[in-house]
């Protein structure tokens, strides 16, 4: 088979597990534990499915202007797609054309080294610090752009603005890309300085914060210029990647600010509770402003743990790579549930 | 701005109007006229918006199986994506690794030359003969690869299986697509042939016979090795892209054969009385195996009849390309759109 030859082969990306147990406790992919708000139930129970033999608008306008306008920038600095794991695609894709490598931290999101090997992306990691902070100066030399995730994933730590604008200061000719998929947890969004870097591209997601992972929607936010070289590339891909639903729901979910603030308000209250608890059970972190903490535990490897809680049905991520394989990445459930998850530590780890 | 030199600049392909008007005609972009399945609509009411906020499975099994069923293969055959736009975007990505050229014909989807221009995969087009038919022997030559539309689009013109057999045994080295969106409406599918070709894979979309444009709905059929190879990718790329919605309508639209019949026997019928209608009306055109009719008018140039349509709020498609640009594609629509069209051109047109 000849064919083969020529055949793109990646390691693909490898998503947190998504059992379909009932009754079990999943806090391993970092969802919302509250639902989306009410303003899409009614978005979908009123959808006219006649519809649905239409395309839908390829330019997305009424979900990419509602966000617009709850960020207060012009439509033409807002591109979105399925998930922000699209908008990061798109953004390898179209930013990252240099054959100098693109700098990200050695401990990020796991699907960087991913594109850029799919895209054939020269890349090098960046490690982080013993206390798993970005040093800005390491991102001071050259290169073919930047990306991180602030705060990281997945160890929750965040960088202080300034330290962006470091980064930004030294890095005037490349990309530069924060991604803040938790960003709404607690961390200061850098979309304060769009209108300052003409390089500066801030992608955020509906998945977490927003309580709709499961409609598929990210987005970026940059200078007009940015965005339209995305969204020549993304029309260059797939036409029409946001169906009917999606962009109605989407425009409503982010207009209602009030549900909003109520379950990031719960999330972050139920979070600052867990360090506490964590703490009090033997774990050390740092700390987190996002919708999980990264913990390893004084006596008991993380291993273990993870085993144990999931005989128990319940649900945490466990990273078996380089520096990071004695951590455990525990989303903030509901109350209720990180009750129960303290109670099964306190079941599994040695008095 | 010195960033701008790694932008990978590209010339998207261009979607056909989305006008939005209540009062128009619409045949520009080969949308189903009637309604999805109303097992879709059921879907859709019924859908607990609660699991919004959990991530869709990433092996959308539930359409997946659903696909596999309905053609009588295994799961591990089935490949989807987001609209055929997406499967064919992560064909090209997967297995036009060649440097050799692509080969397609002149006159086809234009989405082909984007894809080829995007991820920088070398391609020749090859003409077809004045009839609008692919010459086999045209194939019979060195290259990275062959994709085209059965029937072909836009012009409307099937192409036997017999010939299609004849591609592959000339080209057994390299990955053969057959991209089916209007397979529906009267040719033969190639689905026939995946048992013994394992380097073809097939192509088809739920955007126009299963009227779900909407949803974003494609899918590939080929052995399981390559199905395997173009989930890798796309696992590299994007691990969520159906939502819990999409993957429910997908399966109840497939499961609901009753409907597909009725609606696609529909379309059938009127566009044989098209044919008629139009040939009374001084129109000329290749015998048509899809929902359009590519045809030319005897008198009055292809650009004018568009326009004068289009004032008249009738939506048609005009390509400006060499070769087709004196063509209108006309997507078939209900019997009364239909005869509102007649009427229209019976204006335009010179007695």
């Amino acid at each position: 088979m000849n064919w083969e030859s020529y055949v793109r082969k990646v390691v693909p990306y490898t998503p947190g597990e998504q059992p379909k147990k009932t009754h079990m406790i999943k806090l391993n992919t970092n969802e919302c534990p509250y639902p989306p708000s009410p303003a899409v139930q009614k978005v979908i129970a009123e959808f006219p499915y006649e519809r649905g033999r239409l395309y839908p608008d390829p330019t997305a306008d009424r979900l990419v202007g509602a966000i617009a306008e709850y960020y207060k920038v012009d439509k033409q600095q807002v591109f979105v797609g399925v998930g922000s794991d699209d908008v990061l695609a798109m953004t390898f894709l179209t930013f990252f054309g240099s054959d100098k490598p693109v700098l990200f931290p050695d401990i990020t999101y796991s699907f960087y080294d991913v594109w850029a090997d799919l895209f054939r992306i020269p890349y090098e990691t960046v490690a982080l610090d013993d206390a798993f902070h970005i040093r800005t100066s390491d991102y001071e030399r050259e290169n073919g752009g930047i990306i991180f995730p602030n705060p990281n994933a997945p160890t929750g730590v965040a960088m202080a603005l300034s330290d962006i604008r470091k980064i930004l200061d030294a890095n005037r000719d490349v990309i530069v890309v924060v991604d803040e998929a938790y960003i709404d947890f607690g961390g200061e969004s850098a979309l304060a300085l769009i209108d300052e870097y003409d390089n500066l591209l801030v992608v955020q997601t509906y998945s977490k914060s927003r309580a709709l992972a499961g409609s598929r929607i990210g987005f970026a936010i940059g200078n007009a210029k940015l965005i339209s070289y995305l969204n020549d590339v993304k029309f260059s891909f797939n036409s029409y990647t946001m169906d009917h639903i999606t962009i109605e729901a989407g425009r409503a979910a982010i207009r209602d600010e009030e549900y909003f603030r109520e379950i990031t308000q719960k999330i972050i209250s139920t979070r600052e509770r867990a360090k506490v608890e964590l703490k009090q059970l033997g774990f050390t972190f740092r700390d987190s402003a996002s919708n999980f903490i990264f913990a390893t535990h004084n006596e008991m490897p993380a291993e273990q743990i993870f085993k144990a809680l999931r005989e128990r049905d319940i649900y945490v991520r466990y990273f078996n790579k380089p520096r990071i394989n004695n951590y455990l990445r525990i989303t903030i459930g509901t109350d209720e549930q990180m009750d129960a998850l303290y109670q099964a530590l306190k079941e599994i780890l040695p008095c």
